[in-house]
């Protein structure tokens, strides 16, 4: 499973643009690590919001992959993410599970960590959808 | 107000990262643009959600900061972002426009269009909220 | 099409129940309105959000059924709203509308206005799916 | 604490409408309960979803407002449903539980489950404010 994701995680450009790593696969949970740098910044000089939902939606994405079908594809329906404490950390713990997998529709909720994985930074709730590939 | 915005904007380091470019502000409305390059892509080669929602989200923030007092400071409470085409387009336009201006707390929706401004890729919802600097 | 709705309409018992009424219905819109009672009140006597809320998703989910096959059947899968102003009017009018039809996944935005349809109330944004009966 | 959410509960007309009962109240989390009746159905004679949204949205607003202020009154500002299963239960049961609690606003997360609180329904995440009474 773990060579599944890590493939289709290769594939994704802003990964790498990101230096976000692939750090955990198990079936319903991926987990998404990502670094600070002054490149992934908003005006405080804190991770930017759009960086912190770029992580935990792959993380959400793939614990819903590792429940679908070996030739499926996954899509972003949708998501909401609230942000409850700045990002001032160096190292982001991005955190997918899936809350219900169904044929068509998974979904999955998302947690941002700091880096001690301790506090909470931001809640995902996402909608995936299966599609062929 | 483009001046105070742009300086905003140039000290968010993922908008270089990235290569975004502000491209319009006026009260209550910016515009942010994103020319499609491999670094920015999800596994099918397409732009990343995640991407997408990084743009709009400055978009949606920046459009509520020209609606604050000079001295605020604007920070994302939470959004919700629907997914309604694949983002294979050669740039990425974000619109984010302010639906009710509070002393608080402003409700902003956001706009991904493709390179043309024809198809919608991609709609917002934004709480934002006016902090002290 | 306004037969259809309506015949299903009258099937919802909560919109007997809150008194709502099916005001307009066309191709890819729903109107619904809803006189005020103190039987739909929150703690400080306006209309309570889960009544904004109902009768925007049933607007919405029928915006989304004037778009679908006649043999389907239309269910939420999730939706978000947003509250801007206090419910204090003595009619509640919500308009859905198809924002952008799929042939599995429909996507609606919501508006609730005061009974002169000029203070926005609420904004919702909802995901329809079509079911077979 | 229990009779001061109670007191709240009774001014909620709705609640009576519905017949929804407050069920349990401790610091953080509420949890209502609504028996099934026609009067509360959606088209296929389950629950509607605006129901469900009601319900859980007053246990998510009462389990914020245990964390605040004695004089505080609490309002939604937005919540996000995701809708799991058909609500053909002949009781719902719905948990509001506090995220983060701040000094202006509170995150919440509601789960509505069916009459053995075993099958999940329904899943909110939702952003109250305290507002002076």
């Amino acid at each position: 499973m773990y060579d599944r994701i890590k493939q289709s995680f290769e594939k994704q450009g802003i990964m790498k643009t990101l230096n976000a790593q692939l750090a955990e696969v198990e079936k319903g949970q991926v987990k998404i690590t990502c670094e600070f740098s002054e490149a992934l910044t908003q005006h405080n000089g804190f991770f930017h919001a759009g960086v912190i939902t770029t992580i935990v939606d792959s993380a959400c994405g793939y614990s819903a992959l590792t429940t679908m079908p070996e030739n499926a594809n996954v899509l972003t329906v949708e998501f909401k993410v609230n942000f409850m404490k700045p990002a001032n950390t160096d190292k982001l713990i991005a955190i997918g599970k899936v809350l219900q997998a169904g044929r068509t529709l998974t979904i999955c909720e998302g947690y941002v960590y700091d880096s001690n994985e301790e506090k909470l930074i931001a809640k995902m709730t996402a909608t995936m959808i299966a599609v062929q590939q």
